[in-house]
């Protein structure tokens, strides 16, 4: 039997999602939990495997996770949700649970991925924002130019490919992917960006973004995103952007599957960026 | 010369605001910052002494936190704040320096003080609130009755003796202490509770908001608070309750020391809480 879960994750104390030896990470907490779930359920207690829809970088969050995995336990979808919890920290937290048909991936069914990057700018930084938002020190009274931002965007949707914006480490068998939209969201002293894609390469978000406040401090024209992109060339392209602002928020997949909306309304974004 | 500064922090790495030996404070980290920049300006760095209008416990938040100390260096109000901020950690941050007169004191001049307690409540935690608000669990469709919490919440309005909702451990010389209003605003998932007082006796908002959360899920009557009050006995009164999502907000001045207001929209909190 198949098993989705909706997950949340705040990615700050992690070496991102995917299991690595030595090291902390949201699938082994993931794992731990499940494993310990069905062991003390009495049942076989077999290592539990888990496939993502997207694997975050470390730092990054998650508000909008799918993963599933198979097992022979059946149990009520809450008590799922209630017992894998009891065994997860509170930087992990299972939204849902959901039996799925065995033809259902959450990596492969997944058709579009949406990113939110939080930024938050100013003279000082905001404390509590610490590993929930990127900063960018601002003087007083100056803000982005929001409207070059956008312009810049224009270039970046449809399908490329987005070497120019891919970092070194990526795995992904091809470049080419497709962006849908990117929207720019300004509320001073808050800039957020939120981007949709068929699927993302390494860094491509963090790197975009850097490329983006380029723009959006005048240090480029916006026509510079499109010579980027055109170059395919890593090394041009803006230094890949800090990862606290990043936020995995929405995965699509088809509606025979009926998979449950992400619950965005329990994040501390605001209605501005969630209700889009 | 008498310097005001304005500070955020975020409490949850911190034993609280004050001194204590062996203990990483809020205070600790404000004066080996300012001793630092004092001994990098090639002043004599005798260790610099603050006075807080507010001792924030541990875990306990600041958005708008006033303090003062006395020093013979002449600086630019611009050169304190970016000074002090390049030697404090991340989770505090001066947002403005002021000279003031020789009678103005943080603790004493301040005649009012404003707390903001963020509540999330629902089926699941938010992994990104741990340390940002306190939590209660809800079952789906269940809300708080935010009638009976404002009801409740009159009888608190004015001077009175607080004992009922005063740790042991308060040092305050009086339990008597003016409460100047209590708003309740409900966002679901969200409930945040806004209390404006004269001052606030050790571990009494936490108090005040435990026993506001018996009778919005029910458990107690709206006439209850009534009754804690009269008792004055802490024994009565809920729980201490969790300090996770308490955030000192404001101090008040009299006019004519101009003391710059709170930044508040650079915190997480939406603008219905910090707009009224």
């Amino acid at each position: 039997m198949r098993i989705a879960l909706g997950l949340q994750y705040d990615g700050s104390p992690y070496a991102g999602w995917q299991l690595q030896p030595n090291q902390i990470t949201v699938q082994g907490e993931l794992e731990k939990a499940l494993t310990a779930f069905l062991g003390a359920q009495a049942c076989k207690a077999s290592p539990v495997s888990t496939i993502t829809a997207g694997r975050t970088d470390a730092g990054v969050h998650a508000l909008g996770q799918v993963i599933h995995f198979d097992t022979h336990v059946e149990r009520e979808d809450f008590s799922w949700v209630r017992g894998v919890n009891s065994y997860l920290p509170n930087s992990i937290v299972v939204n849902w649970a959901k039996v799925v048909p065995d033809e259902f991936s959450a990596r492969f069914s997944a058709y579009e991925r949406t990113y939110i990057y939080a930024l938050h700018a100013g003279p000082c930084r905001s404390p509590m924002m610490n590993q929930r938002a990127g900063y960018v020190m601002l003087p007083p009274n100056v803000w982005f130019d929001v409207d070059a931002m956008m312009a810049a965007a224009q270039c970046l949707i449809g399908e490329h490919d987005f070497s120019a914006f891919r970092s070194s480490e990526c795995q992904s068998n091809t470049p080419v992917k497709t962006m849908y939209s990117i929207e720019i969201i300004s509320d001073e002293p808050w800039l957020y960006f939120r981007i949709r894609g068929s699927a993302f390469l390494h860094h491509m978000v963090r790197n975009l973004v850097g490329s983006f406040l380029q723009i959006g401090r005048g240090k480029q024209k916006p026509e510079w995103m499109g010579q980027l992109l055109e170059s395919k060339n890593r090394q041009l392209a803006a230094p890949t952007f800090m990862p606290d602002g990043l936020y995995l928020s929405k995965i699509a997949y088809p509606e025979e599957f009926a998979i449950p909306a992400p619950w965005l309304e329990n994040s501390w974004l605001p209605a501005v960026v969630i209700e889009r």
